[in-house]
């Protein structure tokens, strides 16, 4: 295998240093340089030791020349830190919310910021492989999505696509701690999150629009809505969504069955999301890529409620985005992401 | 104050021993029996050390006379143990389902046995001092409420009671681990546990029928559906409820504020349950019998959302049969449940 | 009972919370006044949650006229907010190190500053009621004891007391994240130490002169060595200590019965310190102010192991500061702190 | 690479179900039948989940004929397994504690039976490749060594062998849950466990002969005595042992510089063990092969502080049975067991 050259901005954060776990390994690359600013000059495994054995050191800036760039910056920074790559040709993952949506004006509504180059947000493409791989194949941007909309839109977009529910969504998801981030706060402090549940973003999560934007690509005539309430849980890594819908009169009047069949028609040829047969467990993806997809028909309330997990940091961000890699340089997609989940 | 004497039946369940750990330190309590088959013999501080200091003995059966009687026993168990009891007058606080549903049929649905008693259904009360408080105060029989639907109720209760929204109601709860009970199960075991979360019951939990019943008793004009579905968390206690309704057209038109004034003149002279005005968290409640109520209004998607929390062995179980055994036996409400939550 | 008045200094730590969770609901005690600089001029139910029916407002600085201050600043910030207070005649319990250690010289070696006020460090009595119950009845100043010192010391004071083991001492100390304050850090961080357990300490803790001192003066002809090495574990409360000890050739002859009669005979009218007969478990002591000792005689390898266990927050803390308190005004030594553990 | 055929007598324990992760993407392997009583008949997916792609069925015996068999049964029933398949020429790596001891009289004294086939107890090689690789290489029975020895070995081996500390040994082992088996037991309930930690085994632990053995094996010359306490912590993987001991006098006069070129000369060409330069913590080996330690020596008490860790299921269990397999075998000895480990 030929390798190219990887480059990781922004390498201590969480999905910095899972990417770095991942590239570190995968025969197709050469990971060639990380940055992180508060630990530049630091060996890689003096930081994460459990990554002692990779002899990087983390620089303050990207060095040298790269086929690939993961950004895992936070958003802003990101778009400020990508836009020079992409004029200088770099192929572009970016981990941040810079690229997922479609609407410039969404970023002052939602994140507080005016895009510093709304026009590349058409040629970005939004990096779901199950929804949009084709165009992943030949982007030069992959916006890597949420990790709440990872699990939230696999598990309602054969739904939706086939046109199956009322357009009036809930989703209820519930989070490991890590999907906040290495950075300190008193809520991730472990004597304040452990044996503890709390819902937060009450008044709107920011990874609502991402969510609303791509179920609604799949059904352009619907008028959809979503409730999305996120959750955290004393749990380092998972996602687990709990979605609600309500089916069509008339629709899905071979019940569960049909229901199966339309999701496990729908992923077939999906490397990494399975339909299951019994409720999925998060424990069960821990540190792979798999998005476990459970639909179960409710016959007395005409409802459809589907769980979904996933590794918040595997499917919902680092394993996602080499997977996104995979697909742009012609590696065979499960590439550096086929280790099984570690169990318990 | 005079002394009630007490007995706890079958004390080696989580309810059962919070019960002798509550009952214990009651000024108007003299506990007198505590019965478990398994352990029966042994000091009740051998199994138990956090109970060193009681001194009691676990009897195989109740000795004596009793003003009170808590059955922590299973369903169906438990009538049987209460019925002999009832009949020689003693006052019953039943922690099982065994009263709780108003129509026998629903016993062979949902526990999969024929009440043994059906007659004495009616007599029951159900014993949510929110809802029932005067009638507990002269009940022979208290049922219990169930852990789930405590929280799923008093976040409901004032939304249905005043008519506000649409029956079509869904509730997402997240339960602690001890929700389960202290019976061996894979699914307790916490290497299998930890760091995981599932939804169970999907196809029906036996809570269900008891939220139905007792939020259709608040509004009977309403035909109301609830799609319930539990999830266990890596977290020993707690509860929190998530729930969804949409506001009926014309109503709640005074938004977050109206809101905020029906729950509070709702819950406004009660002792446990406090409404909140940031999401409430189960950590907040741990070892309390409070309950933690927060209401939000989202005015794009006409959406009710009410987050509830506690500890489900407290208010949601031992904590609240004693609030019940208080009320009947005419102690100040709090009595012996008053010790704020052990934080963090 | 008549109320004395309190107040506690820097109420915003894990310690300072404690304390007002317990002195709201002590009958000796009117909580009068609680201090806290980054929350100033918040009601303290806002701040935390599960104090929400204390209506206290979080002051700057005390206000008015006390008969006892706790403090719970930081070191060397604690002294001098005692001395003022100390000079006005206020008894004071310091649950800082800042009166702990006697010999002036060791607050430079161990915690990096000059001791603003060497008279007093005799006069500060170590508030360990085991040791030194006599001196705390009528001390102004009483150093509360630190967490694992608590701990490792009432493992080991009968032994030395008594003179009955070799003078070369290991002390292997298991402790709950809450140990380490509510300051953040990324030690403290949920995904870092969730699932993860480290020692630390390695080169010296400040706590080792603090057990030194107090177990030297048990036995003055010992030349005592400690070996005192720390580990944070994934919990939130609680301190488990396992000490190992070499039995002095020709003593302890009647093995494990003559243990036991030492530790009997030692804690023989201890409220809170209990010696038992199978290992005990931090979770036994959740919330109470329990010491759990078990102390056990290796005849083949002549050592003697001794497992202690206590809640750090409790009789590591707050709790042991309210039983010195009792001491030092009278109270029945049990007030306020005889909350039974909360289990599980 | 050729592959060779594998057996699993007992794939659902956690360290069979551990192996079977590691061999079914070992490239030299093929896993052709996988047994377990309870579970016989059913897919290896359906029980667990995260194995859904495996495609294995469980049967109840080992079906066909294999290079290699790894005996994860209990045991005495695991030699009970194991001879005849020793009889037929199959190679053997045994899981169990049923080969490990030399003497065939410490069988009835730890394991409570009388060992089936003494006469294979020379033949058999234990199997830590760090002290044992040559004999391994062609060894056809290797006893496959327990988490808590290979911790407490590798820590304490450089050490011993050479000369440099008194003879009087302590190792304090923290071990998560899983340790103790996927078998269900109240004290690995998560209600139970879960913020909990406790010290066992203080009357002698199983695995203290094994650390004997070896460690004797090191010097003949010593009369060693090693005091081990195991704990339980609330963790689900990894185990860290802290070992003390006492400076032989007139050695090591070089200090910390000297003990650390010891220990790094010991361990110079090992694919796994790392001498490390800051205390490790287990998190950091999650999923991996590695063993961290990391010597420490106080020239004050003049003692030697050792603490290492481990993933208690991968070089703790399976992790090291696939070593020994690939210096069995002669595959490069990382195969298949060099994925970084899972962080955080």
């Amino acid at each position: 295998m030929k390798k190219i050259k990887a480059g990781i901005i922004n390498v201590t954060g969480y999905t910095g240093v899972e990417l770095a776990r991942i590239l570190w390994k995968h025969p197709g690359v050469e990971l060639a340089s990380v940055t992180g600013r508060s630990a530049a000059g630091k060996k890689l495994g003096e930081v994460f030791p459990h990554l002692i054995d990779t002899g990087l050191t983390i620089a303050s800036e990207l060095e040298g020349q790269f086929d690939v760039v993961f950004s895992a910056m936070t958003h802003k920074a990101s778009a400020e830190a990508i836009i020079p790559l992409f004029k200088k040709g770099v192929r572009i993952i970016d981990i941040s919310a810079d690229f997922r949506l479609k609407k410039a004006s969404q970023y002052p509504e939602w994140y507080a910021f005016d895009h510093p180059a709304p026009e590349l947000l058409s040629q970005a493409v939004y990096g779901l492989p199950e929804l949009h791989r084709n165009d992943i194949a030949t982007a030069q941007i992959v916006a890597n999505p949420g990790c709440y909309p990872t699990s939230a839109i696999l598990a309602l977009a054969p739904l939706i696509k086939n046109g199956l529910v009322e357009p009036d969504l809930i989703v209820d998801s519930k989070s490991g701690v890590s999907g906040a981030g290495r950075t300190l706060s008193l809520q991730s402090h472990f004597a304040e999150q452990s044996d503890n549940v709390r819902a937060y973003g009450l008044d709107g999560h920011r990874h609502l629009p991402e969510i609303l934007q791509e179920l609604a690509g799949l059904d352009q005539s619907a008028d959809l809505t979503v409730t999305f309430i996120p959750h955290v849980l004393p749990m380092t890594r998972g996602i687990l969504s709990t979605c609600y819908a309500r089916v069509k009169t008339g629709r899905l009047g071979g019940g569960q069955e049909e229901l199966n069949r339309v999701y496990s028609l729908f992923y077939e040829n999906e490397p990494f999301t399975r339909v299951v047969q019994q409720p999925p467990e998060t424990k069960q993806t821990w540190g792979s890529n798999y998005c476990f997809v459970y639909p179960v028909m409710n016959q007395k309330t005409g409802k459809v409620i589907i769980v979904s997990c996933i590794d918040n940091l595997m499917k919902g961000a680092a394993g996602q985005a080499v997977q996104n890699m995979n697909i742009m340089f012609g590696f065979p997609e499960i590439t550096g992401i086929d280790s099984l989940p570690v169990y318990p």
